[in-house]
């Protein structure tokens, strides 16, 4: 028997000064959200940026734990000083910090025994009783910890690496999206969306962004909703206000 | 007398779901930090990203209302359905949600009487007791209450605005920041870089973050401090480190 689909909510935890300060842009989060919707229907509902501070790291990852069906941790498990994730998730959950057996033979073979050095080491340490996640990449894994998935920091062994995180997800309803880039301003249309809105209050969101392109302005509109049915009937309204008012799309919509 | 500087922190509050679902990619969070830290000595400790919705955006501003000494919200401050940042933050302060006088003549000077309509109106309100953050380039203003400020979340809106957030913030200590970025692979100086971090524990703060540029490995080194001559002495030994265990640096470092 076919299981009907729940919605499944999920955040986002980026660990790392590097993203705070500016210095570095992150990359994770719109991978991450588009990943999860498009092949899991996974919605991520907030994100948090952190210090590397263990007290902050274990106060975030309780806190979200507590609120979402998934947590999905970036940064912080790598070899050095300030790579402090995977100590602070054992204190949060009162796990052993110690070395999983699997992820040790992984990167001892990886690296060779003669070149597998402390730093390396480092990396097969987790909370006791941590899933690996493995990394086709760069060998060291992530991991996952009742709800908590342990994720690097660099964008491209991230994602060298979500395909493995599949076996631990249950899949939710996937969100659908239209977009619509309008040659107009919000003030000229936010009577009639919000009417539109009104119509489809519990189906369909509406979200309405402005933006310059090539010195013109322009709004886009998303209609996003998990019922492709009530999407196609609120675009239908939608289009027709749009040709009623006389606004033109952007050519390369 | 000159006042000794202190530190102070900040948190940024990002309110729109095109962030949270991957669509649109956030520029405001390193302008701002960058900002902040380099103009005012501010220093942002945490970002969150959350949904338009009142009750989230309420709990969120109140929660970092009290733990930081600033917070800076991004985005739904228009005149769209979906731009309630404005009213929740009203109800986060039990203030009335009322045309404020001086937005109200901006914004009728800026789009003319017979222009200005309900969209453009509501973009006048906001919590009672509010102080106005100037708009140069898109004339609706932001506003500061308590210790909440409120801008657009369209970046070049944005960035032309925060020039009139000065007269509201008190001038902290800044960051500086030495960045080396290193021909080398992490685990291989991560014994010396603790030893490093330990020295300078309270005074410099050493990051450690691993890229892949042009098919080659690197580690970024970021030495933090608020204190130039701490600074330079964590300097002065990190370069003796890297050169006794002969690593390069890129060239366009």
């Amino acid at each position: 028997m076919k299981k009907t689909k729940k919605k499944i909510n999920a955040a986002i935890l980026i660990i790392g000064n590097e993203v705070l300060s500016g210095r570095t842009q992150d990359a994770n989060v719109s991978f991450l959200s588009n990943w999860l919707n498009d092949n899991c229907g996974i919605t991520v509902e907030e994100v948090r940026i952190i210090q590397d501070i263990e007290k902050k790291i274990i106060l975030n990852v309780l806190d979200l734990s507590k609120k979402f069906n998934y947590v999905f941790t970036t940064g912080g498990i790598g070899p050095t000083h300030d790579d402090i994730t995977s100590l602070s998730i054992s204190r949060a959950f009162k796990a052993r910090y110690e070395f999983n057996k699997e992820a040790y033979q992984i990167l001892e073979k990886y690296y060779g025994k003669i070149n597998f050095n402390d730093g390396r080491k480092k990396m097969a340490k987790m909370p006791n009783g941590s899933s690996l996640i493995y990394n086709p990449s760069s060998a060291a894994p992530g991991f996952k910890i009742k709800n908590i998935f342990c994720l690097p920091g660099v964008p491209s062994i991230l994602q060298s690496m979500v395909g493995n995180l599949k076996i631990y997800l249950k899949n939710g309803l996937t969100t659908i999206n239209k977009n619509f880039n309008l040659e107009t301003v919000e003030s000229y249309i936010a009577f009639d969306l919000e009417k539109l809105q009104n119509k489809f209050l519990k189906t369909v969101n509406i979200g309405s962004y402005p933006f310059f392109r090539l010195g013109k302005v322009g709004v886009s509109i998303v209609l996003s909703s998990q019922s492709k049915i009530q999407l196609n009937a609120c675009e239908k309204k939608f289009i027709k206000m749009v040709k009623n008012k006389k606004i033109k799309l952007f050519k390369n919509n």
